[in-house]
């Protein structure tokens, strides 16, 4: 998801690749770069570790799986002050032969974050429908329509505006950051499916 | 949505619309075939006591609201033998400016109604985020995805038949009937994204 983000929005926008290590994100910054390159696609894109990559961003996606994210935001804490902060993470567990939604404390998992963010901290709930394969396939005209669910309505402005730069996504409010279980909760809907009825990489869309 | 079906399978297969008095049945049935005149189709509609037009359909769809559809089941339970039934039912309730999906015992509303029906019935989950205005006017092509949970594959296969049977409906295998939780909680999710952006009638589409 981080990928696909990056490279959709890196001509319009100063992107920066956060990981736990510099090389890390060195490595990733080298990987995009070289598919931009390809695509002819104008961008500024340098990596960091993830606690300078926070402190210095107006906008920060949180690209991390359910069972890090709690402590990755949990070690960088002290490098939130009053950005835009998006939350595309679910928390899935396998039952059977399907997945279930299944945050482990809060009502969702974007209330379990913003449990430990400083309280200045806008939190926005966003993009888990998206697919991360054809996100990050800058040739594929990605579609459908994207959940914007916060609490702050200037930060939901802000995050409607980023989703209008990739092609064809709509943006929708799906309401305060407690309603974020909604969109959180389609992900595993999705994989079922996709995978039940052999239709790959789904996103969602209201017709 | 009881009447978007009748509408709209009238023309292929013989429709019973069921009602607590025979007199209400016969009012619905006469405000269809009015409808179906004007829109110049064939159809074979006539009206029964629920309990009548439950033992004597194939397809039973309970095309009635949460809040009564346990006490409806109970009090016609003696109706049923293998019949295949249809649950459309989700529970919501409002929190606020918005819907939340509230199923008060079991964990869906489709488990709900399987605990109450003969263990030979084959209960399918199914058409929960239709649009019941969009259905119920005949000239209007309806599309959208039809999400179908259930654990008979046969009963299934007959649900995805009927689907068809409404141009543009695309139908998806949803998984086992316990699954059925995720397309109910579709509905307040349709119905709060509907009010907040102003979009009117949604369905849902998985693209």
């Amino acid at each position: 998801m981080g990928e696909g983000l990056a490279l959709r929005w890196s001509p319009f926008h100063e992107i920066i690749v956060g990981s736990r290590k510099l090389d890390k994100a060195r490595d990733a910054v080298r990987k995009y770069t070289d598919k931009l390159d390809k695509a002819g696609r104008d961008y500024q894109i340098f990596g960091l570790e993830n606690r300078d990559a926070a402190k210095i961003s107006d906008v920060v996606v949180l690209s991390i799986p359910y069972k890090h994210v709690i402590s990755t935001v949990n070690d960088i804490c002290d490098s939130f002050d009053d950005q835009i902060v998006i939350s595309p993470v679910t928390a899935m567990k396998r039952e059977g032969d399907h997945f279930v939604y299944a945050p482990s404390k809060k009502s969702c998992v974007a209330l379990e974050i913003k449990e430990i963010l400083p309280e200045t901290v806008k939190l926005i709930s966003a993009f888990h429908t998206l697919p991360a394969k054809g996100l990050a396939d800058v040739s594929n005209p990605v579609g459908g329509d994207v959940i914007i669910c916060g609490d702050d309505d200037e930060a939901k402005k802000t995050v409607f505006s980023l989703t209008k730069l990739i092609n064809n996504l709509r943006s929708l409010d799906g309401g305060p950051l407690s309603a974020s279980y909604m969109a959180e909760s389609l992900v595993p809907m999705l994989i079922n499916l996709a995978i039940r009825n052999k239709l790959g990489d789904l996103s969602i869309k209201f017709v």
